[in-house]
């Protein structure tokens, strides 16, 4: 955990499912946004991390919270092309925008993952309604503490701007395993 | 779900557990409340009701949050006599304040959960800091919204006092199933 | 695990729940037995232990199978007395019959407990069609185990005879925990 | 259900993976086989047809029940390559050989899957020792049954031959649900 709070920088993003249109940062401006970083090919991501942001977006009123999926495949690139996550996110039946991560210039991790400095998948980055990143969790986070932490942007946005922030971070596994998958050391 | 705001009735307990002292709304003025009223033999209370209360104790902070049980039996009284209930917070492990509402005196159901409207076990009544009934859920509440509901009434308490309320219910089931008890309509 | 193989010593039951008649071992000859012993305030019986008895109940046939629950209350006595337990079974749906287990006489530990030298509970031991303990589980046994044990010791009793066995041991957690409820040391 | 037992067809098999040699039917003749029939992108056989059969093949010794996975894709093939599925294998920690069933040449669905008239996925498979299809699982079967099968079919092997079967199976979803995936009828 970190008590930095930054601005969010803007996403990367070559292709967008489950929307007609593009997105960015600024259309969400005024909205809280649940920003949902995943592999397809990650076990954590598909038993936790997917339903979890699905669940929230079910919760939350769409003009209060914003769910977007960003797929940001650092290993098997081969293995999850834009093809096989189209339909992944069909059988799966993610009804939220997804964005795919551009591909990094200079290795494995595409740009947004690395402008967000994630640290594996899932990572499920809050942002607040003025655009700035105030949690983030890699790996588990409950649905408690989530639902508190959302709530407390929400009430946040509707009464008016905050100076300063905090930054969480859950703990990182390692490699691929039941909680996620995690980058390189 | 109603949108009346009314302060929450004094607790009619004969007796304590998990407390050396006896335990007041008043006591707790300035907290938020989670009262998770149930019976130690209604499978949904110890399914999901108490797990939940559990979790809530284990994630806010007791300066902001109160979790406190309230033991409302209203049918198999001799089956759930305080000695059982002892048992079973020991073997179950609870460790937050348990309070036994005061029998009825014209029937089976105890003084408090009458006083409280409440419909069956395992209800959950959330109760802002100035002492008001928020939510109550019957049955089953997401760790989301419930999460989410905390966290507006904790920010709620640390802004400032508020003018009206609004009042959930969840849907009742009938008799015992695996959602919980409910009284007989 | 133990390779002996024993008579299954005959049931101390004082009453019974569930049925109209005394369930006598005898009379069970030609099936395969699954007693699945338990306190009504023991966590692990009652998320695990007993829900197992009852999935092998619902899925094998009655005149193959006859699962029976045993209350062996080692501790607590005050609190899990036969009032108790109906108000148990009829609120968690036990359909087989349960036979409350006779205090023993020099401690805490009742009888047939004791004469099948079980550890705590839940335990769950099977006895083959010809009255034998063949399996003995304390604590949590998989689903696939227990089907393939049983539909084992179905499949011998309709070959015929068979010499020898074994008798394996679950092992032991200590006092009460997720998994079960120990018995002291 | 039906009564039939019938030889089962030889598997059309392209390619293996954790195997170093392709595996034949004949090759298994004397043990009890597991075929999982399965698609990487179908929800039901990542959450429950696969990790039963890793269940099974924990559980099992390894001279008496052979584990063997069966990819079988029947749609969104450009999403489902042998490269996607390598990925998917070693993230998801499958350890049991998986063989590619060999794309269909009037339709898609595949060889393998039509000769043993599957449904969809998962299908769970049961082959004797002597190679005869006995019973077949569309969707989900419970521990409980699938290791009494498995175990009646161990025994059975031990014992000598035996002259005729019965075929269960399990009713069928529709299209991709939680269960898994059906063909269209």
């Amino acid at each position: 955990m970190t008590t930095q709070t930054r601005p969010a920088p803007p996403w990367q993003v070559d292709r967008w499912f489950n929307t007609s249109d593009a997105i960015t940062l600024e259309s969400l401006r005024g909205k809280v946004v649940v920003l949902e970083a995943f592999q397809m090919l990650c076990p954590g991501c598909v038993s936790h991390g997917l339903p979890q942001a699905a669940r929230v977006h079910a919760t939350f009123p769409d003009d209060q919270v914003a769910v977007i999926g960003l797929h940001t495949v650092f290993e098997h690139h081969d293995a999850m092309t834009p093809v096989s996550l189209q339909a992944f996110l069909r059988e799966y039946r993610i009804g939220f925008p997804v964005g795919v991560d551009r591909p990094g210039t200079h290795g494995p991790i595409p740009q947004t993952m690395q402008a967000y400095a994630m640290r594996g998948t899932p990572t499920l980055t809050l942002i607040d309604a003025q655009g700035r990143i105030r949690h983030q969790h890699f790996g588990q986070v409950s649905d408690l503490v989530l639902g508190a932490q959302i709530a407390a942007l929400v009430h946040e946005a509707q009464a008016g701007p905050r100076a300063d922030g905090e930054q969480s971070r859950t703990v990182a596994g390692e490699s691929c395993g039941p909680e996620g998958c995690a980058l390189p050391a």
